[in-house]
């Protein structure tokens, strides 16, 4: 063994923090000493069915203490974690399995109706264990009974580039792929975010985002750290993440900004005691000057911390700090940033040639460090395509400022490049949504013989709403340089979006470039 | 190249602060950008004189900016640093330069006079380099004007388990060992000691704490994070870091404890303002009480942190925050300690058959993670003794409480086993001390028929001063348990010590053991 290991953190937690509280969850309490108990018995159960080096083990569940016990126990046994995204349909969830060939899946009172579906689409699949609360259904092994006959085992201590987790991502761009992170590549994020200070000591930590995503995953990393309690909300919702932070105190969560949204314009929010929240980490998209100003309102305690990367790259790049989170942040212009590099990330900026562009140029982001994932499952050709030179190459356009904060403009495959100037589809999607009668857009290239492509826009407009193409393209102008404005528009009932809520832009494109390249990549 | 690299927070800095001061060193002054192109060149000079990757690198110089920058340029070139011990004497550098083919030195002015008779000791040397003020000596290349003339070099982007540094350790063990350590040994330990909050964004840093050594090693790796202004003092002086502080406002800086006695003691330390300083990271050895009282009224707005370590854990294994170093802290007791394991450490005492002991029991303290050596250079079998199933063998006793927290109390090789009981010279030692006549003293085991080791103590006694070995015992019958205390007494002029003013207790067993084992390791 060499290097970092994700186990290192639970021995830390039992020898230093033994009798504290680890998870209480749906009326379950255990200390870290109970934690770890069972955590090695778990492991000897998932030995015991075949879990040896590198093998992988699937978890379908909503949000419990058994879904981090379930991390825990699968490293401790030497296995790789393949968390199962619970918003792909059958055939996805069927594919994922698969695909890296996962035959023992854990599956709380939720999913236990999916997996009769499930055992008819995948070859893979050979164990399911039930870990609800309920009897264990036919067919399944229930974990509990398990855990209780089994003998602790030692850990297995696999480390540095072994491999620890397969993470599947990338609904949108077709067919998901299995992100291959190691020991390392996990490990050295979570410490580069304790660092960062986006975890604290003396903390109560709620998991409220979706565990099996690597969002959440960075924040119960980090805050393994510090083996504070963690407390769980099955799924989010407004009242929900209200209710626990009131009743358990809680500190500490990663919320993406839609959640944020959705507490503070929360009509019962004034009811609820918020004033414990002492630190919020969000990501995965831009959080508007409104939503954030209401969002230290309504945590008047917290600081706020922005977290940009993507689950190739283990997934922070960037961070903004605190500070950034404050008038006198926002004034600086640094708040609609991604923040910067990370202490294990280096960022740049680079165009179609991987030649790094001057600052304030839009080119692709692109990542390198330990946080840089092994690859793609099964996918060289696509691993080649995405780390070349050791860069990770996002395939988000973004720009970086003269100190070093990047600027996420746009996915590099939706920008349009029309009569050779390159627009950014996020920016037209702005411009149209400040239209009273928009509900949603899509912003997408066509083909078009004299610009090479030509900005299109689907629009979806509100319940009862109405306006014509002329009205929503000379709305834009007022906003928008005119090259930047929808040349066509078309009106749709709605956008086709993936599991995880992202407008599926190829689909759009689809139609319009049938026997044709796009030249952008 | 795949996981960690030191440089990675030179390109950092350069991009996030490239107009920001980085060093500050007689009279001359850099930016990060003049750094970074600094390094690039000084790089391309080595790569000139044949540094390719792996290639070692020596320095022997009093700290400075240049020490700093030879770090840098050296990993940057794909080669391996070898800081020179200022303390050893030429046999001793010439042994550790030969023994890891180290063929480019660099000299400043105060160690440009040794080189001659190096040179004549030394099989390996064979370019020295020479970056002082003064003109360049006959036979050396200047450096000054080789970086003016050289191209700045890309980095070499070594990563990983290559090769990061050489350092030479332990003249009290009878020859030095070349402990190899990678840029993830390095770059992990300085991570996980940014996440423990020893060094602050927004700081002054001093370098006072000599540069060869992987004490201000730590300090410097983790400070380089932040990419915050550093200035050096040649060499600790007292009046030197009080004047340097009062004058760059320094804010934090690695001491150890008997540059902090040197300071707290020091008639002139109430002329000085030092309330810039908000951080003293120590280590190398426990503080007395009265010492920390002292320090926290001489630097009243600093907190003090505690590392325990060895150049073989890079260094760090425990690290004691700030919080226990105050009047609540002291109660609680834990100050005594080295603090718990750090965030990439796991640490655990083990017997002599590597059982774990239960807590409160001496062992031996062994530590694991991504900071353990490679190894020491050629000598594959005092590397296995070493690390055994991935932990390191420290070779220091202590034991461990209930909450984690580790006491050292010995050199395992100096611990005397007197009637089956352990004693540890090091409680004898401080028991010796609190008689008014000693000086100093050494205790030591030898031979004994009845008991198999029997305590002797060799006693210096203080100017003028006089006492009795019977006198001695008596007083030490007084403060700790008569098994523990001397059976015989020498009286001595002086105790033999190392270049790093450790006493080499090796030589003073040497005369009773002859043709004997001793029984401990």
């Amino acid at each position: 063994m060499s290097g970092f290991y994700l186990t290192q953190a639970l021995h830390r937690a039992i020898q230093q923090r033994s009798g504290h509280l680890a998870t209480r969850c749906a009326g379950r309490e255990h200390t870290w000493a109970q934690f770890g108990d069972r955590v090695a018995r778990m492991a000897a159960v998932l030995r015991g069915l075949g879990v040896s080096a590198g093998e992988r083990v699937g978890m379908m569940s909503m949000n419990s203490d058994r879904y981090l016990e379930y991390y825990y126990a699968t490293w401790w046994a030497g296995g790789v974690v393949n968390p199962v995204n619970i918003r792909w349909s059958p055939a996805e969830v069927a594919y994922s399995l698969d695909d890296c060939d996962t035959a023992i899946l854990i599956v709380d009172d939720a999913f236990q109706g999916a997996v009769a579906d499930l055992r008819a689409r995948s070859k893979a699949l050979r164990t399911v264990i039930h870990c609800g609360d309920g009897a264990t259904p036919e067919g399944m092994l229930g974990l509990e009974a398990l855990i209780a006959e089994a003998t602790p085992i030692d850990d297995a201590m696999r480390s540095g580039d072994d491999l620890a987790g397969v993470f599947y991502t990338g609904g949108t761009t077709g067919f998901p792929k299995g992100v291959m992170l190691s020991h390392t590549n996990l490990a050295s994020n979570a410490l580069s975010n304790v660092a960062e200070q986006i975890v604290m000591p003396d903390s109560v930590t709620l998991f409220a985002a979706p565990m099996f995503h690597l969002a959440n995953g960075a924040a119960m990393l980090a805050g393994m750290s510090f083996a504070t309690p963690t407390v769980f909300v099955p799924a989010f919702t407004p009242v929900g993440v209200l209710e626990i932070i009131q009743a358990e105190r809680v500190t500490q969560a990663l919320l993406v900004p839609t959640m944020i949204q959705m507490l503070v314009d929360h009509p019962d929010l004034p009811k609820y005691d918020t004033s414990s929240m002492r630190s919020v980490l969000y990501g995965a998209s831009v959080i508007s000057e409104g939503v954030m100003r209401r969002a230290l309102a309504a945590f008047p305690n917290a600081r706020f911390s922005q977290a940009y990367g993507m689950t190739e790259l283990s997934p922070c790049a960037t961070i903004l700090p605190a500070w950034y989170h404050t008038p006198e942040g926002q004034k600086a212009g640094k708040m609609r940033s991604g923040g910067r590099a990370t202490f294990t990330t280096e960022v740049r900026i680079v165009d179609a040639e991987d030649r790094e562009v001057p600052r304030g140029t839009v080119g692709e982001i692109c990542a390198r460090g330990p946080g840089v994932m092994l690859g793609y499952w099964n996918k060289p050709e696509l691993t080649k395509a995405a780390i070349r030179d050791g860069w990770m190459h996002t395939g988000d356009a973004g720009y970086m400022d003269e100190d070093g904060f990047v600027f996420v403009v746009d996915r590099v495959k939706d920008m349009i490049v029309s009569g050779g100037e390159n627009v950014y589809s996020a920016e037209v999607e702005n411009a149209i949504a400040q239209h009273p009668a928009v509900g949603a857009s899509a912003v997408i290239g066509i083909p078009s013989e004299q610009w090479g492509e030509s900005v299109h826009a689907v629009v979806v407009l509100k319940p009862g709403q109405q306006a014509s193409a002329e009205e929503i393209i000379a709305h834009c102008k007022t906003l928008i340089a005119g090259y930047k404005c929808p040349r066509s528009v078309e009106f749709s009932e709605a956008l086709p979006v993936s599991g995880a809520g992202k407008v599926l832009k190829t689909k759009l494109r689809e139609p319009f470039w049938q026997g044709q390249e796009r030249g952008v990549a």
